[in-house]
């Protein structure tokens, strides 16, 4: 546990708590999971990005594993999830926003708690999009999804610029509270601009060895 | 390599070799893989669990890496496995009391070391339980399953009741071997009940929108 | 950032830019990703193997995420790749050979770091072999494909040979430039050799309990 303002652990707790949410919501859709599994990778998934981080820039044992708030909050989310996902009639989009919320928070947190451990501009940048969008990726990966940072051009770009955003901030001597949630803003936006037209980066101009992905041999 | 009981470590080691058996077990039923494959599978589902604990409890470079007796019997077990599979009836019986095993030890060890680094009490049975479960979590990815502590309820739980009571009768000072072993065998009971029974948790209430999770779309 | 041979280094990041061009070329191909997709697939290839190393023999934070010249090669391998990717006729061998050439140096390197950071020589070689295969497992993961290291007998082994060369002549003393060109040849040669020819090692004698991989069934 440590000495932090108060607005970003709320902000972390925040972020903790909705992809606790999500990576429940994803596992009563995607694979028809019990209630241990449900809360499994609720937790998982809340509590995957920051022990990545953690692990990254050498703050062992991780934060979400010591610090009792963002475990109990990951498993808060994963048993409401499971409560409420009967009556939920737009899951797929429930999802994606709590997804989006988690990307933002973790981004800024993320890059944020890399530059105050010592690391430079850009390996903070790249620590924050791997907190972001890490928890997401080991969720898809064990529900046999292609992740969607691979997937979506619009998730790694917002979680880019969030992380951006808040180490130019710190850089310059004007980071704090509305900094904080300006950089999680403008990646929230992007992230829900991008799901809502579908918005995806250029793809490959020619792929037509391309095979199937469920394919085995060399 | 650590100054512990040799009982322990003994419990260590019997886990670490069933875990080896059962990752290339798992090799040759699921995916036909070669000597090499079917090794390099026995000695990930053997060493994986201990490397992620040693990791979060900052126990770096990972014990089971260092001290020769983890990997040789991991490999060992490997090898066994693959010269004995042809002559195993019931590959799927002897696949689940071999996961059991491993799981009811690594349990135990996880969250006593957990501990002993200084975690608390919580933590600690976090960790047991991310032991017990890590390395057969990475097994089942690697091969293309959903991992058995999302698809089945007694998995996550016995882990949980076996690092539960190694934390509960350390912190009431009653640890030793019996204790360790009637930690151990408390998961495992649990765990082959559940799977003679198929028991599961409950399933979410309803999942209309449940879709296959072999399906790419966002 | 270390001080180390400066031919060291350059083999370090010829492996690092190679794996960032195969791993997105693997992108285009396997799953036909969007340019974000397969940028980040080419530098979880380049990155992985040597992040996995320096966690485990506790240099953090990760030489490859503080060091500017491995993320912009690999980013850069990245981008080039996906530029280049419709002029390539054979994108399955180009994938292949610039996969032996990651696997090789990083076999070198991977082994060369752990021994002079204090690991035994057996470790060494284990670490040697976990840094040469990590990125591509992650990679082959994140696609839904068995990762070569399983399905290929001759993926491993070569990283083997390598590896214990290396470490063989650093404990001889013979270790230079041409010790590590010698070792990273042997790995090459036996990986390209064992592609050309198919070669795999024996499989399990009998499987008559196989079953698909993609079953979910306990």
């Amino acid at each position: 546990m440590r000495s932090e303002p108060v607005t970003l652990l709320a902000l972390d707790l925040t972020g903790t708590f909705a992809f606790g949410l999500n990576g429940a919501l994803t596992a009563v859709r995607a694979a028809r999971l019990d209630v241990v599994g449900v809360v499994v990778l609720g937790m998982i998934t809340a509590l995957g990005g920051g022990i990545i981080r953690d692990i990254l820039i050498d703050a062992l044992p991780p934060a979400t594993l010591v610090d009792w708030r963002y475990y109990t909050l990951a498993a808060a989310g994963g048993l409401i999830a499971f409560a409420l996902s009967k009556h939920l009639r737009r899951l797929e989009q429930t999802i994606n926003v709590l997804d989006a919320v988690g990307l933002s928070t973790f981004a800024v947190i993320g890059s944020s708690k890399a530059l105050s451990s010592g690391l430079g501009v850009a390996p903070s940048i790249l620590l924050g999009v791997i907190t972001a969008v890490g928890g997401g990726t080991i969720r898809d990966t064990l529900v046999r999804q292609i992740p969607s940072v691979l997937r979506s051009g619009l998730y790694a770009i917002p979680a880019l610029v969030g992380a951006a955003v808040t180490v130019g901030t710190i850089e310059w001597g004007l980071y704090g509270l509305p900094a904080a949630l300006g950089a999680a803003s403008a990646c929230f936006l992007i992230r829900m601009i991008g799901l809502h037209f579908d918005l995806n980066a250029p793809e490959p101009p020619e792929t037509s060895e391309r095979e199937p992905s469920s394919e085995d041999a060399t």
